[in-house]
């Protein structure tokens, strides 16, 4: 048994712990890796638990109070991220995702990854009668894990973090997501593992969009997104003026609506698909890997303000583009569930310290594109956009 | 003086007790019984004060965080209350009481006794605009208590647990709940005494519907449902097809909505009424009793969806039936409460380890019936619901 | 230096202190200062922090918890503040500002001086669409500090504490308050320095209204508001029956609407006024000073309720009046801010224990007046009142 497992948290079992710090040393190995679970306190993080984990080289921030979300990554001095005009991370009970408006996900929006869903995610939804139906991103990133584990394996130098959280109501969606953190020891990776579980008896439907987002210094003005594009559209015509010019980030302007592009992607035989964003100076990058089979939507979204406004960039698998849920179910893009039944998602998240491994990466995604020519449209695109 | 009590929170007083264990020993009395105060971690439940009591016999948790609700009883291996799709004790800051929905109330819906009131319950009110105007059951539920203390009275051998929640706003209901969970030792049943004051300086009123709900293994298919009817109605045509087997309990059925019935009981000449809900191997129950000029309206409702969605069925003595307030003000089932004036509620809550116990209470009922024969309506009844 | 500081708590350096007790013996100083942070347990305050200031004659209380208010102002046994049907200082996490009827703050107004603003403040606004826009009074005071310190200045005899409070949002409003307390020892007086800064890198807009709330014992029926008027207006009809008397406390009343004045003051040279609240005896007070130039807009408020309901009355010295923001912009009410500019406020508080105390500022107030006739409008003036 080369696996220890630790508990952070379980409600069925009424057992928690409040600080944990696992080293090396600790578990007989090794190396300079560690696991530490504790609480931020102060402003809007009074509360919120995190998990820190340092693989020996990336080091990264699970949230289990939103959702298991990823707060940020790092390599070296490098930071994986983006700087939210809001300092999160932001507790769920400052966020009110129920106002009325729609938007007010957008109170607690800080993290590299959050998970959009698992009802809805997208645009708010409002019925006939003006009432608010589906929160923008919907609520999965502001419930928190009622179940949390770390592990570690030093037979397979690695690392886990695992968590369950459940979006569930008498007479609403039963959906459990059960996330896995996983990476190996000195690796500049990580990977998700994301199971999606219908708990009901009856038949059920979700959306998942991962909001994966990134700000200086990987993204600046200059930047590159590099994507085995099949088809891509802009969202709506002032996305349109942007479409030209895609896959690379431009000047932080003060005032500029954000450009969202949907697109298909080319993937390999197995459906691994794969996008990278490089910075401006090509010597480090964050690329991601997942199936399209699994997430055959993808959103790239663009928020090229000023700095203090948000200069992010988004690279967005999703089973579904973030429009409105009525849009996308009359598109057959949501996905339905048997009762009990799961659906697995994973997403491999790289950094690339050096500019070989962002060439590396390039090469990857040119094989996988296979010289299929991109169709870039230069409108939205019936059926894509609710326009 | 054989009574020993202990202030676990009273914020007028900046008094506040994060645990506490009280044995029999500890006050010099024999038997097992005991009373601890703890709260609760990780998840959903995070932060929820809890009281356990164990009589010797009976076990209860009072939550609170909760409104002072009743989450759980047991005895001996038997569990009275219900397992929800959501497990809770949820606690109020991951409700959102005041979606626009007006349903966001089931989100912390785990309890077997759960207040419904106090300035509203019943079906969330909208206004002419579109707008909610009192969301599904109100607040009370998940409002912490400003005040609560334990105390035990060794010569009466009796254990007390009390607890104060305020509803109240500026230019708004200004109502407090008092309660007092009363148990004696070794004895299977607990007493809710309620009293609600209107604080205020102006006529007020309030609607109140104890909400007890029951799942296996005492509310399974076949169970049974015994009362004193007067008279019975469903509440909507999808429940008219339930009305002729309204006392028993059905089978498990994915996606079937919710039953519900409204009823009038006979009452003995005090007032006094009692329900009971049998097992189907009619081995173990659980019986309510109160009082009938104070709480007149009696509410069934049968969610009978596979375990996984709830299955679970709910005994609810009201003040009102669970209707829009406006419906309720109109039939003058709300009670008006003068300046300063108190209105009291008593339940008693029994379990029935055994069929003798159960036939004891099923004795009980029937004298309290004195042989009047049932009214059941097959229809909804005009002036009940608001249909 | 005789400066000593104490962090209190500050996210983007991940430090919190959770209690803290500093006395004058500590700092090498004579005299019977203290400051000191605790954390609030219990009911609706759960989680609630303070920190509580006494200068040696004057004590106060001030909440990072909510927006850096103002709870309550004690000197000897004089009470300054008011008791609001709900027993605070009340925790964000259970107060719906959200809730779609738009009045939810009122769930947890308690405080002696709540901040309304930053985005907003006033009556709530709602869409053609009927929903909520902006939430009665705004979210800045229940919004917890992202930094909070503490510090003594011995040569200065001066105690402040300070902190910051944003309220910011992704394509939001991006709004920071930096708010000192300031205080001389053994002095009945504090100043409060605000710094409202624009974040963004684009224009914004914002309103700040200061609402200091005064029950009982100073206010009470006969009362005065002493305040050099230049106009004054009723805001509504209703209001225009208590216009001729609006500079006194009325009967307590029960069911009595509110009443509220619009003012325009006259101010010194400099810009400094000054409005004081009598107590009926004469022989109590409290003043407020600040500059007209940067809080224009003078409200008073009187909620005449049996003390149960609420006896208090506000002076609310604002940028603008408490209408909806609409109409405040339509009237050039609104401040506007560059891109990272700062707008600043103050207000003195000060208590005036007797009658010469109160005498003295009856006579400032008479010098800034400098006999100008008040003009009292006895209907709602336009411009002033959205009626």
């Amino acid at each position: 048994m080369t696996r220890t497992a630790w508990t952070l948290s379980d409600v069925e079992r009424d057992e928690h712990v409040d600080s944990l710090h696992i080293t090396a040393g600790e578990v007989g190995a090794a190396g300079d890796f560690s696991i530490r679970k504790r609480t931020l306190r102060g402003g809007l993080r009074e509360g919120v638990e995190v998990v820190e984990v340092d693989n020996g080289l990336l080091r990264f921030t699970v949230v289990p109070t939103r959702g298991m979300g990823l707060w940020r990554v790092e390599l070296g001095d490098l930071r994986v991220g983006w700087l939210s005009p809001v300092l999160g991370p932001v507790h769920p009970q400052f966020v009110p995702v129920a106002e009325p408006s729609g938007i007010g996900w957008l109170a607690g929006f800080d993290e590299l990854l959050c998970r959009c869903g698992l009802e809805s995610n997208g645009a708010p939804q409002f019925g006939d009668d003006g009432r608010l139906q589906y929160p923008l991103h919907g609520r999965i990133a502001n419930l928190p894990a009622q179940r949390v584990e770390a592990a570690i394996d030093t037979a397979a130098h690695a690392i886990a973090v695992e968590g369950t959280v459940d979006e569930a109501r008498l007479f609403g969606h039963k959906l459990r997501l059960h996330t896995t953190y996983l990476t190996q020891l000195d690796q500049p990776r990580l990977r998700i593992v994301d199971r999606v579980t219908n708990l009901s008896s009856e038949p059920s439907n979700m959306e998942l969009l991962y909001h994966i987002n990134f700000g200086p210094p990987l993204a600046t003005p200059g930047a590159r997104i590099v994507a085995p594009i099949e088809t891509l559209a802009p969202r709506d015509m002032h996305s349109a003026t942007d479409v030209a010019r895609w896959s690379t980030l431009g000047p932080a302007t003060a005032g500029l609506p954000e450009y969202a592009h949907f697109a298909e992607l080319v993937a390999d035989g197995e459906g691994r698909t794969r996008v990278m964003l490089v910075a401006a100076d090509g010597q480090r990058g964050v690329s991601l890997q997942f199936n399209r089979h699994r997430l055959p939507a993808f959103t790239i979204w663009k928020s090229q303000r000023l700095p203090e406004d948000g200069y992010v960039t988004g690279l967005e698998p999703g089973t579904n583009y973030p429009n409105v849920k009525r849009f996308e179910q009359q598109q057959g893009r949501v996905p339905q569930l048997d009762p009990g039944q799961t659906l697995h998602f994973e997403i491999d998240l790289e950094v690339h310290p050096t500019a070989e491994s962002v060439n590396a990466a390039a090469v990857d995604i040119a094989n996988i594109a296979r010289g299929v020519e991109p169709t870039i449209r230069h409108e939205p695109m019936p059926g894509w956009s609710d326009v």
